[in-house]
């Protein structure tokens, strides 16, 4: 709280630790921006849209995908699913949730599916899923820094955990949006034979 | 692409310009962390719930505010309408975007209430359009730096256009982002007297 005060308060002198950590955060949204880049290029040039379901991200993938000028030619849609409610009326079955809890690759995969049948056009949907900073009440079982990534790429599905610690919450964010940009730019360029339902 | 070479590749010493720019990217980053707490905390006093139908802004709303510590006690889910389809798959009457284009109040205030509509719970909902960076080739009368900010709350309606100009879209995005945050909290703490469809 004293850093963001010295900095709304317009402080011109910025301290050691104020120049860290904004190296810090510019240096992550810079890396983000690069990969977002890459993966709106790779998009381009393969031709295909993307649309992501996001619930711990909160759309920041999508924020970094349309920080891209040219977005608009692969994504035309994303869905922020930041409850259980909102996961279920896209189309993420009940049944799911309820076997596998929430935070679950069971979960990831099944936002990636419901979005990529909701968005207006999409070729490839990203699920991100899983705990922050704190335990959930809704979801008892949460395990913070523990995040659940699905991707629908066609007629495959893949899924993965992500274990990723940090002490404040917004950087947490911006690494799991570093991680799922590098995992659907793996799997763009990999090739097609894998089958339904790999663990990537 | 200089500077983020120096960065991506980890030079230990940033030039003087790079020092600057991520002060300014980490300042704005703080600063609009703060308006989200300050609305989080405005949202949860007031026991309400928050929508975001965005499209220039591409979830960057949603991604402020659920970076807030128990954000989703105040935000169910939100919109990323990056398409004239997607506005209207999501409830946006296309009579509207005929007559009015997408880039304009009308075109806010209804990305504002289908979202309020189309939500799993929400109380407020947010509708951002506008062109940022370049001229839109799916909707020619683009004029970049002009945003659309549509507020539906409760049985109130407002919009406001904003004229924002930058060097960079990212920190136009992260302006759009400052200047919303601000309308939203200032319409929350006015008197409720305002009638229905008048102006900020």
């Amino acid at each position: 709280m004293v850093i963001e005060k010295m900095v709304v308060g317009g402080s011109p002198v910025a301290s050691a630790e104020v120049q860290e950590h904004s190296y810090q955060v510019w240096a992550e949204t810079e890396r983000n921006l690069l990969l977002a880049e890459r993966l709106v290029s790779e998009l381009k040039q393969k031709g295909l849209y993307i649309t992501t379901v996001e619930s711990c991200t909160g759309g920041g993938l999508a924020y970094y995908i349309t920080n891209i000028p040219g977005a608009s030619e692969v994504m035309k849609d994303s869905f922020v699913t930041y409850s259980n409610e909102a996961k279920i009326s896209l189309g993420v079955p009940e049944a799911v949730i309820a076997e596998f809890t929430v935070y679950s690759e069971e979960t990831a995969r099944a936002m990636a599916e419901a979005g990529f049948l909701k968005s207006v056009k999409a070729d490839i949907c990203v699920g991100i899923t899983g705990s922050i900073s704190r335990s959930d009440p809704s979801n008892p079982n949460s395990t913070p820094g523990i995040i659940y990534i699905g991707i629908k790429y066609g007629d495959r599905i893949v899924s993965q955990t992500l274990e990723i610690s940090d002490e404040r919450r917004f950087d947490v964010k911006q690494k799991i949006i570093e991680k799922t940009l590098e995992i659907i730019l793996d799997m763009m360029i990999k090739p097609v034979s894998i089958s339904s339902n790999d663990q990537i």
